[in-house]
């Protein structure tokens, strides 16, 4: 694949380095797109991916910026239909224990919201951050020791990006129980749930967040996020 | 430009959606090579930025995926000389006490390193995330409250993808004490420091990070990030 590591090994005396690539007018302005066109996806097709398509998106993930390189996402593809059918279980519970926080007009509304897509995806992955690592020696994690989870979020999101630009859709499920996940997967003791992630081909493209079309949430002004000192 | 709030107002009745747009093998190549050159920048040149382009990279962070559209990134354009100098002390004492986790080859490898870019950066940014903001309403972040400051570190990589694609280097600076920062800055007490940016453009590019390069980590394998169950 593009992104092999072939070109990534020590170089020898007689290699010359790689040109820099140029990034021109129009892949800027369609790195735009993808951006503006990116969704949190919830309603896919049953569609499978081609075969090996999976693989090379999570090797594109793995060029995520990561804190003294630590590198420690760990994906794990959920293809047991029994482990499935208990994290399904897993977020009904949380769905229906997070909806009596709203009431009146914001509870209907919340209610008819459809917050994943675990139903028809047919790829998941749990993503992990593996705090026992030591690749990276704990190089820049000692006074933000949050930056090995944000690391895997850096991944999540190149994964986001290059599966879309694949017309691959993604959606976060964050409405579970992180530690039940752990669990059902049975992985090692030092690895933390980030995310919950379905993946196929999306129903529908949409320039806008589903949580703006229907009326949750409306996209902030510029002044609210961005301030000078 | 090109991502600005227009299209993404309600559209009225007599308006249709806008045409998903093609992203074709040459983009998906390309978007290959902006993951592969992404780097984290700590040597800057000291050109300033183009006016205006800063801001166009924050409206395309914001852009990014945020837990029940929360977008909870505030970004602080950290223009003042003092400031910038209190910060600079503060990652320079956290650094040297950092060095004292190393012993041996690995120390002097350590405290060889040049792990920020602030002595030249002609932008610097600090990033927070409102731990007190209402919008989005709390959907998604019950079980998971830290996707609230996940949200935040995608936006970051937004901003980070959006600015290499224009030639422009990003370097986040972890080694550093959050709480200080926000102190200096005089931030709402409900903001959280999640990362700390030198955005300029870069001395030279490179396909491998610099850790890579010195020698301080390698990249791990696809069998050690990819799991099935």
């Amino acid at each position: 694949m593009a992104a092999g590591h072939g070109s990534l090994r020590a170089m020898t005396s007689t290699e010359r380095p790689p040109t820099p690539p140029v990034f021109d007018a129009a892949f800027q302005t369609t790195l735009v797109d993808l951006f503006r066109w990116r969704r949190d996806e919830r309603h896919f097709k049953t569609d499978v991916l081609r075969e090996g398509e999976l693989d090379t998106l999570l090797n594109l993930a793995a060029l995520a910026p990561s804190v003294g390189n630590s590198q420690p996402w760990r994906f794990v593809k959920v293809t047991s239909p029994g482990k499935r059918k208990t994290i399904r279980q897993n977020f009904e519970r949380c769905n229906t224990e997070a909806l009596t926080d709203y009431h009146g007009e914001k509870a209907r509304l919340y209610a008819s919201l459809k917050l994943e897509g675990m139903d028809r995806a047919p790829e998941q992955i749990a993503v992990f951050c593996d705090n026992g690592t030591d690749t990276g020696l704990g190089l820049g994690q000692k006074t933000m020791p949050e930056t090995l989870h944000y690391s895997v979020v850096g991944a999540i999101n190149m994964l986001w990006l290059a599966s879309r630009a694949r017309g691959i859709g993604l959606g976060w499920v964050s409405i579970i129980d992180p530690v039940e996940v752990a669990a059902t997967l049975d992985v090692p003791e030092a690895w933390s749930l980030v995310a919950y992630l379905c993946i196929g081909y999306p129903e529908a493209e949409h320039i806008d967040p589903e949580l703006h079309r229907l009326g949750w949430q409306e996209r902030l002004d510029v002044s609210e996020f961005v301030f000078e000192r």
